[in-house]
């Protein structure tokens, strides 16, 4: 493909995939954050590409990156339930699945052209022995494998545990503070540390490296350390944001310093869009975008991404190239000199063309949103096409959890999952990015993009075969009560009986 | 003060302000615009200093531009209605009324230092005789006095003139065209071609000027001309925002190419917030911001704002400071060295300082919401005090007008004029830009920043003396049957008997 005419002989780069937690498209300066306290990512997209047509494969942290990783829609790869129609499911402690041993992970590819790939912060794919990183192909971990709720009494639930590698090295609100009262924590300079010293270690080491640096500083509870609290205008969740561009920065300029941003491909993003629900304190923002985490509006899908590689990407240049993580398993591998497999479907596309070539044709390619099982929406150029809606219940927003806090678009934040298959309602996301005014279903503009995008849903259905579900069953016997490591530190603790249930996925 | 230290003996500046009519905040790049259209304007954020805190004076057209060029709030200015409470008030074809002889308006003031003003577009100060802009201080004018509302019949309604100096050119749709099917018009490129020709001769007379660019594409009916048509993403509104965009980069390199830039004050806004009732294809984007024009949501009255000066305004900066429009008369006036009239309450500051040193600490100024006779709402640093809501009426909205599309905040965007003088709703627009979380009264923080407010909200109502009320007489004798300059155009229509009513101003 037309690539490598950009970059004959290229050596193989170093890749560093920046995944933010729960942050929105709207929280950037250069996205319109009316804050504007961002100078370090606002630098970034003013010395590389900005994608402002960005997305991610599922509303929700573990299917994305359980996506991201695999290249694949989680209704391909495992990483949904199909316990009730269109819920979102992910891995919280008493998950019995995780990723599934026949899905092939980015790490383990680029191993075979000699990568070196370390995880730092989140994994998300599931907690037990068999699932963690350095069993998926990953050489170093730093990080933890669920999110840092808590904090829990290590009676009925415990804490959740940080690992070093394969064995825990302590647990968050134990032995990693999270100040829940001052929100003070220091972790994201320890995941900043991390990222600095094993970029030092594989230059020093002549050996390529696969960073994926999956920092949580933005996922509630969100958190900053001391220097930065207090610092934004927008409060706590502000200060983490800060903090987070800042240490951003920071890696961008050891690239520098070491000499190797010519030779290090770096794609910031994020996992999700804002968790508006969590109110004004712990919740960023979707700019203009329609609701958002949990649901398959822009605001829960619509992602910040900006791509970076000093002499490759032309700085300052924008591509609205419709574009999702998925396709960062597939265009790394490409920059990586590897063969993406061909035993399996895709759908990651290899974006290389219009990150190096940006004069280069858009591809005409859907986005899917899906909800769990459920194809909720499809995305074809401007036009989108929401088969199903649904914000979340009656019974949960009577109780005041609310996931389009302020908006309400009749018929489109529905708090029933209504169908619209034999009608689909369709918006120009051009003229009506936060899909508030449907087009006619009488008007031939609607007719024609139906049409269209009738024809790539039949097809994608027609080729769909969902994977086996992994996130139908919990326990709380496999809860992290006794993760490696933890003799050495006196930190095991004894599991009650076994006692397996379908998980109760409520939205 | 201290601007003088910055600027010993400096010339004085040109002075062009370029206002926009019913743009959004949101629908430049620079401030989260998803189609990323505006190169030029990006542009000249880039090069010179962006506000995010900029507001207008008024949701509405014409009490907004009567605020720009008196420098005073327009229930001070005279330019709002007491026929009914709290409504926006503007000029029509048949308002009676206009700008008051009592006040004062800028390039009055700028006369007296040499300065040649010349008003290209939008007038909206009155349209009857005594009231146009050579009788109020200019001394050119292209342009016409209303909005190109249109076609009419010339019977029931005549045509609006488009005004060269003091006489009638033509009448839009007649000798002025906009197809109102295609939305094709050259006015922009007409307009780019006065304010071109305009700067040239005051060059060529070493002669310093103002030059006040008002212009409408942007206001429904949007038109574009024939070679933007189609280019934007975001339809025909998008298409007009394009045009804009590309005159803007012209005058700026026209600037340049005359060698001016250096002394030539430029800042660029809109005149209120973007017309969202008028759906996606008539309107522009508030960003994150809550509902649009006519409402005293920050989607109402928080502006796009850029200034630009070359060697003074440092490039790429960004304040914070809460400005508005009326400050554009103050500072204007100090860039020119004149002293502000002080035989009347002036609402605009002085921004030298944050505009030409931005280290300087902001001021702690408040911003006031008016909805016609009534003080809605005021912001103090990041606290916004609700003290009356509406939307519009129950009335119109159930007919499908709809001031906050596909937003809904209980209790807040109200179809009811709602009275919280006794316990005003508060935001922190910090952490809350959309005004979707009100602060519980109960908080410390509620009665700190309510403590604050009153004292200002106090100081304000013993201050004030509102000015005669101009809007509330309506008439269809004056409307624009037989303009000056008429008879030798064979344009001139005959009016109908005089028979005035009170004007009835529905929101
Ligand atoms: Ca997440
Ligand atoms: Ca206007």
């Amino acid at each position: 493909c037309s690539w490598t005419k950009n970059i004959p002989n290229a050596p193989t780069p170093n890749i560093i995939i920046m995944l933010m937690d729960d942050m929105g498209w709207g929280d950037l300066g250069v996205f319109g954050q009316p804050s504007k306290e961002t100078p370090n990512l606002d630098a970034m997209a003013a010395e590389g590409m900005l994608l402002p047509n960005f997305y991610t494969a599922n509303p929700l942290c573990s299917p994305s990156r359980a996506a991201l990783l695999t290249g694949r829609l989680a209704i391909r790869n495992g990483f949904y339930t199909t316990n009730a129609h269109a819920r979102n499911a992910y891995t919280p402690q008493e998950i019995v699945g995780g990723i599934s041993k026949d899905e092939i992970l980015l790490p383990q590819l680029l191993k075979t052209k000699g990568y070196v790939s370390k995880i730092v912060g989140k994994w998300h794919l599931g907690h037990r022995p068999q699932y963690l990183p350095l069993k998926n192909g990953f050489d170093e971990w730093f990080g933890s494998p669920n999110c840092h709720f808590g904090p829990y009494n290590d009676q009925s639930i415990p804490n959740i545990p940080v690992y070093n590698n394969s064995e825990m090295l302590g647990r968050f609100y134990e032995d990693f503070k999270i100040d829940r009262n001052t929100g003070e924590s220091n972790l994201t300079q320890i995941y900043l540390m991390e990222g600095l010293d094993f970029i030092l270690r594989q230059t020093k080491a002549q050996q390529p490296f696969f960073l994926y640096w999956a920092v949580d500083a933005t996922h509630a509870p969100v958190y900053a350390s001391k220097r930065f609290l207090g610092k934004s205008q927008r409060g706590r969740y502000g200060d983490a944001v800060m903090e987070l561009d800042y240490s951003i920065g920071q890696i961008l300029k050891w690239l520098r310093t070491l000499g190797i941003d010519n030779n290090t491909f770096v794609f910031f993003t994020s996992d999700n869009g804002a968790a508006v629900m969590s109110g004004p304190n712990e919740s960023g923002s979707n700019g203009p975008f329609l609701c958002g985490k949990e649901t398959t509006f822009e605001g829960g899908m619509r992602e910040p991404a900006i791509a970076w590689w000093p002499g490759h990407i032309k700085e300052g240049s924008v591509n609205f190239q419709l574009a999702n993580v998925m396709d960062l398993f597939t265009t790394s591998l490409v920059l990586a000199g590897i063969n993406p497999p061909d035993d399996r479907i895709l759908d990651g596309l290899d974006l290389t063309p219009v990150l190096l070539n940006s004069s280069q044709p858009l591809k005409n390619r859907p986005i899917f949103y899906y909800r769990g099982n459920e194809l909720m929406a499809v995305r074809l150029g401007q036009y989108k096409a929401h088969y199903w809606t649904w914000s979340n219940s009656w019974e949960e927003f009577k109780k005041g959890i609310n996931f389009c806090p302020g908006e309400e678009v009749p018929n489109v934040t529905t708090h029933e999952q209504k169908e619209h298959t034999l009608q689909p309602l369709i918006f120009h996301l051009g003229r009506d990015p936060g899909e508030k005014f449907p087009l006619s279903v009488l008007s031939k503009e609607y007719q024609d993009a139906l049409s269209r995008i009738s024809a790539v849903v039949q097809q994608h259905k027609d080729t769909l075969v969902p994977g086996i579900p992994q996130l139908n069953m919990c326990d709380t016997a496999v809860m992290n009560w006794a993760p490696a490591g933890c003799e050495k530190l006196g930190k095991c603790l004894k599991p009650p009986e076994s006692n397996p249930w379908k998980c109760d996925w409520p939205h």
